[in-house]
């Protein structure tokens, strides 16, 4: 049952704010030696954890291009042509408000600017097991498309007989992702972070996992190879005013919480009279779902808050600052407004998280756990990096010697006030 | 002395690639062990390290206005010319090229869009020591006050009489900052990534330091605290073809080679006589600096190698991602034009990289270690996060409907495909 709390204390707000807590205590150390072993014994420690985890004995890692074909022909029409539409959106969302950078002459004769470049070598993280997420493949390729990476490459667990889900495959096909490496877990983490002579070494790695995944990104990410963003459960925060409809809040709630058991999904309502419609149509839509088990678990750390006026709800949500956040209200637009902490926004009545995660052109790679206070969303930008430059005319630099042979001095550093002296004779 | 390899083959590059290894190993157990101790322990445990490490037992740790007056007061107006000179070039390059965030209509009445807002709380620590790095609270505090963050705060060791540097304190102001609190090293870091009765969580910390700071950094990011970027030792490569002032590059080796012992200078030239010029003039000037000995020991881990063509100077470069990448060379527009990898490069004889270290507008804080191939320096976007938002209509949601809800139940996730049907009856 989903509890219902009825006009908290403000003193109460950062114990209900409360997130289920991600702890990587039990599997650091069993990380820790998978990711040391790939890193010093490359493909073969690779290998050897693909037989003993996924239990895949192949030596062939890279899937060929038989493959492809034939994921692309067992697919049924109606999936692919869903895959297509939803690329054809995310597609042009990411394209859209690309950074025009252009020169600019700082002072007489110092002229710097900044270029936007790809990064070069990406690797995308695709978990397997029981929900293929084929839709992360869009998520995560089709932006690095877009950038211009020059090398992508998946890294996906296959299960004993070294198959992976065709739609993993038709979807990578569709965001132009050629390489598919069969390997998962910790390994795979290594293998993208350190490269082997089977897998590239990535510049930066991407996309969701299991915990094991989640602490090997971590362990990585520490000595310097660049990771999309810190993980944590996935969330959603539901703003509902007296014209919400329930059993849309309802299914809402429900997308978030048949995630894992570990999700959070906070409903705030200005009405007692509507958050109880909302938490009986939640128990109730909850029994029609095939994986109801995970997602009554998921309500277990859940919760409905009735709170006096509106702007109390924003400010809860900007506190909160939650992953996904849905304004099922009449005044959306002006609510928005006012929204500063959220990964991704959902307007009104008719934009369902799932809209989002799916095919409305957003990403659905989003910060969790708060973390949207200082991380975005993936977009085009996360496979850019920026390179600045300058350019100085001889006038220019004496136009900022004095400053720069002055700074320089006082802060002890001799040779770059030195560097000044020998080009200006001061 | 610097080493000279002439004619160097391909296969051997990547050992002249070779970086010093900044390594935390031996520090790693005790930040642990302090950064743990300020998490639990707050304040006090704050104060103990600010006693123990840097003999400060101050119990104010906000410096008050009267501070700041006599700081400005102490220093002389060559100095504050200069800082509020590089103030005033700084805020010019970084308030260029802000994103415009339109609105995209993806497919018919599917509206999404993205916006830019300023990370709220913001730490940034400086270092003390020896050389006072005031030039840093220009680069960090200027961009976090183009950016829009409401709460930005400096942290930095004073001596052991509670004082720091008036430079500091008056870049601060010059900069908008107008707090700093008075705490170093680990236990400074750990102060802002939890916050405590004195010291503000920040959301995000910026700034260099010593081998505690990076590794409490390091550590306080794997918990979820966003950090600016992985840091190393700093470095330069240098290009110099024949018309190279052998006197300029020698002056940009030294004046990156004072950094510190575990700086790294590389200079590519296309000819002999040129690099054994500026092998010379490098020997020479480096008697003159009073950093000397610093820079002869930077100058261990060094190289002036000579190679065939421009182009496999470009190469090199691009393989090895310098922090600075100087070209002193004739054609330096077009060669710039092909650089992918690098933090920052300044082009011609005429733009060292002490102007971009002070005072001609573009940032200094810049991924070292090649961290520069996924990492890009501190800009503006360094201080904001993105949220996207969208808006759909009952139609714009029912175009998407028979796609998301395929795609949903495709993926085993039920109650996603419900919340689409519930809105739409399909």
């Amino acid at each position: 049952m989903i509890q219902l709390i009825e006009n908290p204390k403000k003193e109460t707000w950062t114990a209900l704010m409360k997130r289920p807590e991600a702890d990587f205590k039990d599997v650091e150390e069993a990380v820790r030696s998978i990711v040391d072993d790939v890193r010093r014994n490359g493909t073969n420690a690779l290998k050897k954890y693909n037989a003993i985890l996924d239990g895949f004995q192949g030596e062939t890692l890279l899937l060929d291009e038989k493959t492809f074909e034939e994921a692309e022909n067992s697919l049924d029409d109606k999936l692919k042509n869903a895959i297509r539409h939803a690329a054809r959106n995310i597609e042009k969302f990411h394209t859209s408000n690309r950074p025009k950078n252009e020169k600019v002459e700082t002072q007489n004769g110092v002229i710097c600017w900044k270029k936007q470049l790809a990064i070069e070598n990406v690797g995308l993280y695709i978990p397997g097991g029981t929900a293929p997420l084929f839709s992360t493949v869009l998520m995560l390729g089709i932006p690095a498309r877009i950038a211009g990476s020059k090398n992508v490459f998946i890294c996906t667990p296959p299960n004993a007989s070294g198959k992976i889900n065709p739609a993993i495959i038709y979807a990578a096909k569709v965001a132009g992702v050629t390489k598919i490496y069969l390997a998962g877990g910790a390994q795979a983490i290594a293998a993208m972070a350190y490269g082997n002579t089977e897998i590239p070494k990535a510049d930066k790695i991407f996309g969701p996992g299991n915990r094991y995944v989640t602490a090997a990104k971590n362990l990585v990410s520490a000595s310097g190879v660049a990771i999309d963003m810190p993980a944590g459960p996935s969330e959603v925060l539901v703003i509902a005013d007296e014209q919400a409809n329930q059993r849309f809040v309802a299914s809402d709630l429900l997308s978030q919480a048949e995630h894992g058991i570990d999700s959070q999904v906070i409903c705030l309502c200005i009405s007692s009279e509507k958050a109880k419609d909302i938490q009986t149509e939640t128990m109730n839509l909850l029994n029609e779902l095939p994986r109801k088990e995970i997602a009554a678990k998921a309500l277990a750390n859940s919760r409905i808050i009735v709170l006096d006026k509106l702007n109390e709800t924003i400010d809860f949500s900007n506190l909160y600052a939650p992953e996904h956040l849905i304004l099922a209200c009449s005044d959306a637009e002006n609510l928005a407004e006012k929204i500063t902490q959220a990964g991704s926004v959902f307007l009104g009545n008719y934009s369902p998280e799932s809209a989002g995660d799916y095919a409305s052109g957003t990403n659905h790679t989003l910060p969790t756990n708060g973390f949207a206070r200082a991380y975005s969303g993936v977009s085009v930008d996360s496979f850019m990096k920026n390179i600045t430059f300058q350019q100085l005319s001889k006038e220019g630099l004496n136009g900022l010697a004095e400053t720069v042979i002055t700074m320089a001095e006082a802060e002890g550093l001799d040779a770059h006030a030195l560097a000044i002296k020998v080009r200006t004779q001061k």
